[in-house]
């Protein structure tokens, strides 16, 4: 079945303790519909510039992804610059020029509007409600957000949260959204904010997703995925997109629509989280196989299965 | 089989998000000799003051534990007292008495020297090297430290860990230890530096166990185990030395000694850990049945494991 996705694509100029890249292809509909495009057909609504180029969007195109919903504007692309220090966990952004996305209006194309799942990167809360209230028939939405708006757009995310099924956040998104600071509390408090299933992010801790009293099926509890301990993080930039790619990537990709798929995906979100940190930009991503995606979904479950 | 800890016996005022006791019983060795007693025979070896009664030493003969290796000396035994506000992963310490714990000089009884298992929980690491050599026919032995040691005893850490099989600490002593900010590297520094296996609490995001290459039989990868996801933790101190107690608990209770072994016990660990930090002190570690400690474990796999 297939996914839209919604959101940034962007060049990156990215600094992290394993060396520098300027203008590499970057944005998080971009690691999104990479990781997803190993399990279903992704298509794509996002805004570039007149220097996004073929070379770009064959990127986009051997993955076999849709790119009719990008639209192209006058002007220049998103670009993003940070660095990480030894602290991998958070970049500092050097610069944000906005470009053509300030004023991103998404339009999904007519082809797109029979997909049957949906996920609304990281953008302005009023127009990821727009695009799940034009996609209506959809199975399942999840959706992304940020402290940006979480803090400074509330009363908007709020009614977004009403009409998404699935939230991936972290775990300081998740204690902002709530105003909790106890992690199981917030989350309670999150999902009572509408979402049928929360997964909030530990990085390199993995993630939990909680469950809606009787979403998806029976089950009391939460359920854990973990991370792969990586040697060496080479650019983190783009982990959650790709976690959120796999996640909804697989989750497309079934026919069952419960909680045992939900809890595979949170493996395969890992999975691919764990292979866009392993190089610059989204480089690992664009090569990958399925086989060596489900041997890493194997070393995943070893690493948290008992015999 | 039995096994000796060694280690503090104490009295704490405690002060939480969820109320304030004083005097109650604490410890490390408390801790750990109770959550293990679910396991195996313990015996302890610590020191007290002419304040401990009847009362506390009944709190471990009731669970069946061996307290011949309490000594008791002239004064007060060891108290601290310690607040956690709404990050109930680090205690501000209001105070730490000492007393009769500043000159402790551990003394095995002849009656423990059969044991198979020893640990050794935080205190002066030349201590516990005298300790692990004078116990030098167990089958394995465990080992706590923290920052104190590892920054003010760093020679003498690095003589014991040469003695140890097993060394329990978290991610900022792992991290000090390895003098390496990324952690899956720290974990391998730190094996170089003596133990067979590194476990790594993480909080309330589990622990992870790393092995030394070929130790405890054959296996590529670390292993991860969960916490429990708890509305409310009413009193985080002794977690680690519960967590501790059920690892090494579970570990002398079984006839193997292998890595499946030792991926169980870290369940078990984070069992013993969860239920230590539902109440205030010791007071959910006295009354347990090993049926509650096998529903818990149970909800430890449903939160990890795939069908």
């Amino acid at each position: 079945m297939s996914i839209v996705v919604v959101g940034s694509v962007a060049f990156d100029d990215v600094t992290s303790p394993s060396g520098s890249m300027r203008g590499i292809l970057g944005g998080a509909a971009t690691y999104f519909a990479l990781a997803a495009s190993y399990f279903t057909q992704v298509r794509v609504v996002a805004v570039v510039g007149e220097d996004f180029a073929t070379e770009q969007e064959n990127v986009f195109k051997k993955r076999g992804i849709d790119t009719r919903g990008i639209e192209r504007a006058a002007g220049k692309t998103f670009r993003w610059g940070g660095t990480y220090s030894d602290n991998l966990n958070e970049a500092k952004t050097n610069f944000t020029d906005l470009n053509v996305f300030e004023k991103f209006q998404p339009r999904i194309p007519k082809e797109y509007e029979d997909s049957e799942y949906l996920f609304l990167a990281n953008i302005q809360p009023t127009l990821q409600a727009d695009v799940r209230r034009h996609m209506n028939g959809v199975r399942l939405t999840g959706c992304d957000t940020m402290n940006y708006w979480i803090n400074g757009a509330r009363a908007e995310l709020a009614e977004t949260l009403k009409l998404v099924d699935v939230l991936l956040i972290n775990d300081t998104e998740t204690k902002m959204l709530a105003k909790e600071s106890k992690l199981p509390r917030a989350a309670q408090k999150v999902l009572a904010m509408g979402p049928q299933a929360l997964v909030i992010k530990h990085g390199e801790y993995g993630a939990t997703i909680f469950f809606r009293e009787g979403a998806f099926g029976i089950g009391r509890h939460p359920f854990r995925a973990p991370t792969l301990p990586l040697d060496e993080v080479k650019d983190p930039t783009g982990a959650g997109d790709s976690f959120a790619g796999g996640f909804m990537g697989y989750v497309a990709s079934q026919q069952d629509l419960n909680r045992e798929v939900l809890k595979r995906a949170l493996f395969y979100g890992g999975v691919m989280g764990s292979f866009a940190v392993e190089s610059f930009g989204t480089e690992r991503l664009q090569s990958l196989t399925r086989e060596e995606i489900d041997a890493r979904f194997q070393i995943f479950r070893e690493l948290t299965h008992l015999e």
